[in-house]
């Protein structure tokens, strides 16, 4: 495997521009997580129907959303909380597949990214400009990946049975209680 | 404000291919959701920097991703998951903002989407070609709105201290453990 991925016939130009379309800025964490959705699409055979878990709510979901058919909204794409950046694409149907993730002792040898993502330098004296093509040169070569079986968090997730919140009208999920979430007082907002 | 919004100069058959371009299928959801988000927008002053909540994981976050800036990866989009098809836009500055739900009394003069919204047909019987030319139809007649200060949820999402998982060598956030979260056995794979 090289180094250097940069999705088949992308151009980092492209890459950059891909990202900010969507993110509304080449953030590192995006720009990062394209170098590893493509090491692990290239660790997996092409023709298999693919899922993925990010383990990072931020960044990295975008690169998945941009460079892979699966997103937050179709349900292909699911996200655990635990800031790590790492990610695994598995077959839907057989649960293999390959976990990337940014490894740590790899990455002590390209210092201006080391030092971005351990946060060692303030923001303004690694600029844009010097961190994203340092990522895009570095590719999988910061990254370390091993084959998985996915033991929890596939499929699709359930439709719960709809009801009628009696409180407000609104249509409600009856497993949340007796009356809607907001309804009973965890809401995040207030009507004027 | 009108009942047909169709996002300024964007034709119903826009709307079907960019939907399609990105959930992989021109989900209904994600067509009702794109209806909801143009008339959030309207209700709000164009000039304002805004952030979105968004009420369920199904379909309607790729709605508020593809027809605003936010985005679950840069933050500007949060996700509750109560089921429910409601979504808040609002200046993140002012905390000021309008909440537009799904309106079921409002539904029941549209057969077949109330039909497929509350399950009561198979969804053979009800298919796209039929079901999202009647949601681009009855656009906003279906939804109701109000304004809306927002009480919680807000915010960018603090980043917390990185530290080395002693077990795996990992980067993870310290506050979940003395071992990352895979290591102290709620992970979700198993290395082959």
């Amino acid at each position: 495997m090289s180094d250097k991925l940069f999705f088949g016939n992308k151009s980092g130009d492209d890459i950059l521009k891909i990202v900010s379309g969507f993110h509304s800025f080449p953030a590192p964490g995006v720009i990062l997580g394209t170098v590893m959705v493509d090491y692990a699409l290239l660790m997996l055979p092409a023709e298999s129907e693919k899922d993925v878990i990010v383990e990072t709510t931020h960044c990295l979901p975008d690169a998945v959303q941009l460079f892979t058919p699966c997103t937050y909204g179709n349900g292909w794409l699911k996200v655990v909380d635990w800031d790590r950046f790492a990610l695994t694409i598995y077959d839907k149907h057989t649960l293999e597949g390959f976990r990337v993730w940014l490894d740590l002792e790899k990455l002590k040898n390209f210092k201006d990214i080391y030092n971005w993502y351990m946060r060692l330098v303030p923001k303004k004296s690694l600029p844009l400009e010097v961190l994203n093509p340092a990522i895009l040169e570095a590719g999988a070569a910061i990254c370390s990946g091993k084959k998985v079986k996915v033991t929890g968090l596939y499929g699709k997730k359930e439709k719960k049975n709809i009801e009628v919140c009696p409180q407000c009208g609104e249509p409600y999920v009856s497993t949340s209680g007796q009356v809607c979430p907001p309804c009973s007082g965890s809401g995040y907002f207030e009507y004027k």
